[in-house]
């Protein structure tokens, strides 16, 4: 039950199954730090180029295809004073004929208060005025080296999961990755400080970020999709396009996940998922869309 | 400011220009009755035949083509001790290669106890066991009267509302519908004493309601697509597939409305959205998906 | 086996269970004429509201719900010298970063030489010079009247045909309708000189034309989707968006078919269809869009 | 302009910046082979583990990314006398409801008559009888080395092309890939005797091929998405889902294609698309699915 200190010296911009930089145990806790999407580091310069620049491979001794690495998220907190994010809706978020009305995809700069939990326009001359809201930081992306060689580049997510911008990762919370290669190399990256649904403009509130997690195994338990859990939900997440498939994977995926570890047949999860399921958006801008499918966990049975 | 107690006799499985059963007037109250979705009444009488069969439509005086009808939903109480939803996932709502794996469609009866708040499974024999959820009654189905004489099945949805599924629409909210044809022609139906987001059973718990409505008019403000309001948030709701698009329609009504009634700019609505949009997942069952994209009302320039 | 003449005095801009313009038996003939999308007649006066005006709806005497309707185009001709098009991509068919770099959506007028069988742009300044296609008239919209009360908008398509727009539906084809309504209630407009796969300009060359059609019955016999034939394929027509489903409806149709009328089993039909299906993309610009799927009728087992 | 006999000894599952199988220069040509689908070769042995095995890759001498490799497939030949393919449809291509109706997802084995130029069904006791196709061959997956050291499985496509299983990559075929490494790093494998359009079975009839193939460079000509020619057309390829997405990226590259090299403006290649163009279907049963947007040769301004 180690805890490493780990400062990176490279990123990658695939997930895949790059060298790994660190070897940890199960239990093992890692502090380390993400830069930015665009590559820049906790002092603002330029760490490595842009396109969510990953930390690691972190190697998890023991780790086996058909295992579930359990991660859990103990810290995401901003490390440096400044976010920024894209001002334009993107243009696939919104009806082809309205795209023209679109503005220009300037970058607009998000003022990060630790002390009062708030990020705020730097420029109070929008028509927002001045406007700022409650920090939710969060990883856009992370996720395990994918099976088969494959490096999947960090705009896109899949099985492993990988850029999917669920504001639901964030501190707290306990995500379920599925093992596809020894060690499964873990990868992160893509700090949000604030993000809406769907990451709309293409684009949290970017920013470098320091990030605590701790890692387990489940041997043996082979599991389809990433799966998440928080104080009052399970969850799944399903990565595609359309939205309709993502949401077909992750309802899939409960599915199974309700018969599996709880007790329930086709007919007790269908019910409980028919009345009863919530579903939240992760992107809707990257490659692949993301979709997740929560239950409540005062519903389920006893494990 | 007439309150109107209407008891429908006849009902309709399309939303169109179909002969008036009442007129009202703006500020006017409608209290009346709908059928279940298989056109069973108060008594679990089969009163007409299925299909989420509409009462109305009600004329407003007053409404013309280009307005905007504004819907205060009062009150929706279920008026029987029992309702009944599908046992199995919705083929659409899985990968499709797990569909041979989903169970019969057969019928769950729901008792509902109205003292209790709360729906119970009525055969505590199914992998759930005893197992009950808090009431959330809402209107499944209805809409005004769409353009060109269109009759369009209560089984789909459109600009003109419909079959939207939306667990968002209890009592205490408003909606706003575009007003196609003179009158507006206001139908309502299909009631859920419970609904998961999606409906992915295909069903809520379906129930006959008691309802109460009242009306107002916005004259010669026109919208695109069905908005509402409630305690916290804005919403609109966008009815099309892939949910992709219905995405996109509501998204986009929500940048005009930010823009028109909220003193925003291209730009400020841009960031709001991008930040802090919030999507809610209304029926992926039916012809058309539903996608509802909401703001918090705190978050919103006074207007 | 009669041939009637019909001049339509008024236009319908919804398939539906409208009165019918004349009563017909299995067996006759039929000519008539139809506006274009514009409602323009064959003096290019405007004799209607446009929006795919439909000629019609003619009763067939004996049809019933669950017939099917056999519809032989015999002959589409333009009526007018000049055809309408648009200028400009529509902007769902092309990648949505793309949509600001297209052109207005002007008209170009297009002359047609029935004697040369061509059409040729009027104006000859464009970047395409003197430029002219091969004349190969169509119907865009076309069909029955749908189930259950349903009036649908020429706009869009479904079961029931409508706004299909592809241009396999020409002179010498014959087409499969499923009969929703006693009289089956055929109606017809649209008409292109000349259309790309897909009108993804949202036009063809929209022209008037004189249409002559024969139809017959097939009692009991029930289809689910639009089917054809022409001298060298059968087809199925599917419609719904995305084209995925379209896609999705078209070969299930042609499955079942292949079985109940070729004497194939499930995997006969698998087999055929795997290694020899063909599908033509019909629109991808309406509200539904449409995916063909067909086989050579060479590779049909004897029926 | 060298010939090249290359044996292959290994073989990727991902297109990636793999180690060079050999070194050629534009203007080369290299005859080789390819193993099936499922890793055999010519004599139907286990030649390596399945899923699309490539052969390569192949640096071309002075390729750098924004060139364009030009790629003449100049003969495509099955290399032993049978093949084999799935006997189902696949779910993904039927009404999810029809899903439950599919035979088992068997192998069936074609014999293959390279004299008689006919692929026939081994088993002749299926409801088709005997019977039989003519051969076809072309390439499932071919295609170069994407950007950012990503490794793409060979069973989907992208930008880079990949397991498009397009029926139009045959002999006689040229095809522009877009290079995104030095090198350009060309693979191939996933040989198909006969296919039909989708790939609606999940396979063509899967065999061992004889390729022969040339080389050239286009040096500075950036091209989007990979392009083709044959004797009557010019064509794109979009690889996404859903279909929709593939056929927004085809057309786009159209587009853009007419107006660099053939002196189109956007108005003129919208009004040459809008009546001219045609769509073929590549595969609907991967992960991307994969559209053709194709203009006939005679249509073209002089370049």
């Amino acid at each position: 039950m180690t805890t490493h200190q780990f400062q990176p010296d490279h990123y990658h911009v695939t997930i895949g199954s790059h060298e790994p930089v660190l070897h940890i145990a199960p239990g093992d806790t890692v502090i380390t730090t993400t830069v930015d999407a665009a590559g820049r580091d906790e002092h603002d310069a330029q760490a490595t180029p842009g396109g969510n620049p990953q930390t690691g491979p972190f190697y998890i001794d023991g780790a086996e295809p058909g295992d579930t690495l359990v991660l859990y998220l103990r810290r995401i907190e901003p490390s440096r004073p400044t976010g920024w994010a894209r001002a334009a809706l993107a243009a696939n978020v919104v009806d082809p004929g309205y795209v023209p009305e679109l503005p220009p995809r300037d970058q607009v700069i998000w003022n990060i208060d630790k002390t009062q939990g708030a990020a705020a326009l730097a420029d109070t001359s929008t028509s927002l005025g001045a406007f700022s809201v409650p920090l939710a930081p969060m990883l856009g992306c992370f996720g395990v080296a994918p099976a088969d060689g494959q490096a999947i580049s960090t705009a896109t997510s899949a099985e492993h999961g990988g850029n999917m911008d669920y504001r639901g990762f964030g501190p707290g919370v306990t995500v379920y990755f599925p093992v596809f290669v020894p060690g499964a190399l873990f990868h992160l990256g893509d700090g949000h400080a604030v993000q809406g649904d769907g990451e709309i403009v293409g684009t949290g509130i970017e920013i470098s970020m320091e990030v605590e997690f701790q890692v387990e195994l489940r041997k043996g338990q082979r599991i389809g999709w990433p799966r998440g859990e928080n104080a009052t939900h399970i969850f799944t997440a399903g990565n595609a396009r359309p939205l309709d498939q993502a949401l077909q994977h992750a309802t899939t995926e409960m599915a199974r996940w309700l018969q599996t570890d709880y007790g329930l047949d086709a007919v007790g999860a269908s019910i409980l998922l028919g009345q009863c399921v919530e579903y939240d958006v992760g992107n809707v801008f990257d490659p692949a869309y993301t979709m997740v499918c929560k239950i409540a966990k005062r519903l389920l049975p006893a494990k």
